[in-house]
């Protein structure tokens, strides 16, 4: 028994996305429903419509940006009841039994976690379909509270931070920033922006990296203290030595080097936005010479999930975000590409249900 | 007011070296003379003498690796008295007001540390002259003590823990190395071998990671658990996920990949055996699907080198030499860049005093 609900997808890598009905699973006894009722637009969703990665299996549903409000739950549901507002990031399940899941890191599960989207489906079988749907059935432990002063006040706004945010606040978090740490951010975009309000909120000083000088107003608006034009030599020179933690954002390959250089002493870039192979010449002596990392990070487990929704409702943290209708998504896929977007598509899932 | 004294050293990077007499600072209240009585050989020396980094002036007495016993304090010395072993790493100085010097991070001194050899001599001017020589001198906060038992039944082989045991040290707390750690060893040389023996000290199940199977013997007498060749592939995908430290000590060019592969969520490969610019692409999947670093890290604070001189003493960890005369250092050279040592020369000074 499943219920049919309608969806908007791709049959082929390069087909526009369009309305299409999908399944979703009767509940379980540990099953949260939720109507959705806004869905962040993420990179991730693009690539893995366009087969980008490689192994994309069709039809694909993107979306992993996912709140709204639970409409049915399982008999033995405790952590949320009917009416309640509430979300999904980028994972729907894991084993939740290795040493990652023991340890809330079900990002770094070891037998790997489930998708929300193009994952593989442990209950219909074939792949899980995401957020760009009417509904969703979840696991209550890959379900997210919100906190109820966001969703009052501008619900739309929260969904980002279900890959977004989270994305940028673990390592944050893992690399223990904290008041009068120093953080610089390396690019704008939909990562970028919710790392330096992040750190912000933190109690961080705030650095963002950037090529464009264009950048430097909005990034001052959303919280950093400084932005650094990474194209201009002397500034670059300028910024030596100086940051804890870098957040390197930036979706395409790029010479790390010049940002190696501007940590400090057991300074740590982490890369979160590219996902392929990264052809920079590791200089050994500017590591060496200042125990400076370059690490990888990936979203986040859910009990960090929870604790960033949480730090977001006290500091009045959201994402800026358009918002769009679920029939404007391929141009918005196309405005993403050339980073046309402040700095999130948000969907308003309404345009689906009452088309 | 200088003393001079015999000392062994090169007029060119592509001289042999030879004996020649350099001069020793008068004591300051604060200083130290040492005779030495033995100088370990590290590749520092060798790259130094050639230039092979640039930098070298001539004339170049190498060696920071010197144990011996003190003959002479300055009036306010109260670390050591006359007739007390004691012992110099790879620093004599460093400014000891900076931010690193303060948190005992001399190494990471932000305005340049002074080198045993071929650094900025504060006192005489031109450059320090290193332990290929009779007598050194230096400020009390940059000699360390040496554990009596250690001293008493092969000081000699204690030498190399100043540059090699501390260089493989330092990551292993940095990282927190304890009982029942996973950390592998790549390259069973100077480095090498004192990183399997204090990684089996502290506790840690000890892999080594090796080109030549005909390390598999000498590995496991020192204290490994496992030998992994690097260049069998079965055996390198059974070791992945496995490692939560590599020690990489290898000091030429070489593909980083697949020994990233092998470390656990959270793990970090620390290079510390190659100095040069790396051309490794960076599998970036792989470590941010696993939050996983690499990083860099040189020899270890004074504090820091004193609590391994400490562990070996009570854990009788001493390096594994081959002793030499100074006479015969050049053809040493010849034999350390075929990998020719069983796993670090060290001179007598006797030779040199008695020639």
């Amino acid at each position: 028994m499943s219920t049919s609900v309608k969806a908007f997808g791709t049959e082929a890598k390069d087909k526009p996305l369009k309305e299409m009905t999908i399944e979703r699973r009767e509940l379980t006894l540990q099953d949260i429903e939720i109507d959705i009722l806004y869905c962040g637009v993420c990179h991730s969703d693009l690539h893995t419509a366009r087969n980008d990665w490689g192994g994309t299996v069709y039809s694909a549903v993107p979306g992993h940006e996912i709140v709204g409000k639970v409409t049915k739950i399982g008999k033995e549901v405790t952590k949320l009841k009917v009416g309640d507002y509430a979300a999904v990031g980028c994972m729907v399940d894991s084993c939740q039994s290795c040493d990652s899941c023991n340890q809330d890191l079900e990002q770094y599960c070891l037998n790997g976690f489930t998708g929300t989207y193009n994952g593989k489906d442990k209950h219909l079988g074939g792949r899980t379909f995401g957020g760009y749907s009417e509904k969703v059935v979840v696991d209550e432990n890959f379900v997210l509270k919100i906190p109820k002063n966001l969703a009052d006040s501008n619900l739309a706004a929260v969904a980002p931070l279900l890959c977004a945010g989270v994305t940028t606040w673990s390592p944050l978090r893992h690399w223990n920033v904290k008041e009068g740490s120093k953080v610089a951010v390396v690019g704008l975009g939909g990562l970028g922006h919710m790392a330096i309000k992040l750190a912000k909120g933190l109690g961080a000083e705030v650095t963002l990296f950037s090529r464009s000088p264009s950048k430097e107003k909005d990034a001052k608006e959303l919280g950093a203290d400084t932005v650094v034009i990474s194209t201009d030599e002397t500034q670059m020179k300028l910024a030596r030595g100086k940051f804890d933690l870098i957040i390197d954002t930036v979706p395409y390959e790029h010479d790390l080097n010049p940002y190696v250089s501007t940590l400090s002493v057991n300074g740590t870039l982490v890369l979160v936005g590219f996902i392929g192979e990264l052809d920079s010449m590791l200089q050994t002596p500017t590591m060496i010479m200042g125990r400076r990392s370059i690490a990888g990070s990936v979203i986040g487990g859910i009990k960090e999930t929870q604790e960033m929704l949480d730090f977001c409702g006290e500091h009045n943290i959201v994402s800026e975000i358009e918002e769009i209708k679920m029939q404007e998504i391929n141009e918005a896929y196309e405005r993403m590409l050339k980073s046309d977007v402040r700095y999130r598509f948000v969907i308003d899932m309404k345009s689906l249900k009452n088309n």
